[in-house]
């Protein structure tokens, strides 16, 4: 199987929507509504891109993606790759796509000086916990995450 | 007390750093390096910012500042302002002057549309903790937070 992993064109985005819809559903969330799909588009192919699209090509689809953008850590003052989305549609699992498309993410960060990357899983996703410790990645665990919803 | 909340001027470097020496001490966390301090001054006022720069002025000082950059929210297809630091100098605390930072911030990430501000705090700091729980910050509990140090 040859994979192509690269950034996603505008005229792609279709294709990427229906992975998201299906990470959507794996994680018992809700998918990106229509107005939403608008944005999303905009602010990933728009004048001003506010997060980057990897993709992974299989026999000339689009099998999986990834969504990034960079965060900034004050202390080391490096930015850090904040890894928003990641998922492999089911067909193609167990291939190594995830684990490709991981390494290339590791390259871009180290391109950008990065000092770390950074995401977060749902606490019930034991595949996903395993990938990533596989990977030598490590929950944050001095740290306490907030959200204030507006 | 007049307090003024504004965007830093380059020029108001120094001052700031002085505040970072001090969260970092507070924090037990090493302080920027001298090589991180430079880039941490280009990273603000240079030709693409990485983040952004808050300061609360009090006679004629800065005494309070707060660093922050936008994320991404994939399936809301909006941005959330991430809080990266708040700090306000032990002489000026007690008037609402954190207070005052974190309603600017709100506005900020209101004005931007954002769906959300996020930000983490440090599993001991207790007083911080309070402070959030007041303004109806809730910690993010079906998410763990993943680093991978590069």
């Amino acid at each position: 199987m040859k994979i192509i992993i690269r950034k996603a064109k505008s005229s792609e985005f279709k294709q990427v929507l229906e992975l998201i819809n299906e990470l959507a559903a794996f994680e018992k969330l809700n998918p990106p509504d229509k107005k939403a799909i608008s944005r999303l588009k905009k602010d990933a192919f728009g004048k001003n891109p506010k997060f980057k699209i990897l993709v992974a090509l299989a026999d000339k689809k689009i099998i999986a993606y990834a969504f990034y953008f960079f965060m900034y850590s004050s202390f080391f003052a490096k930015p850090i790759l904040y890894l928003e989305d990641i998922y492999v549609t089911k067909k193609y699992r167990g291939f190594g796509i995830g684990k490709i498309l991981f390494k290339e993410l590791v390259r871009i960060s180290k391109k950008n000086k990065c000092i770390s990357m950074k995401w977060c899983v749902l606490n019930w996703n034991k595949k996903a916990i395993g990938f990533y410790k596989k990977l030598g990645a490590k929950p944050i665990s001095k740290w306490i995450f907030y959200r204030m919803s507006l």
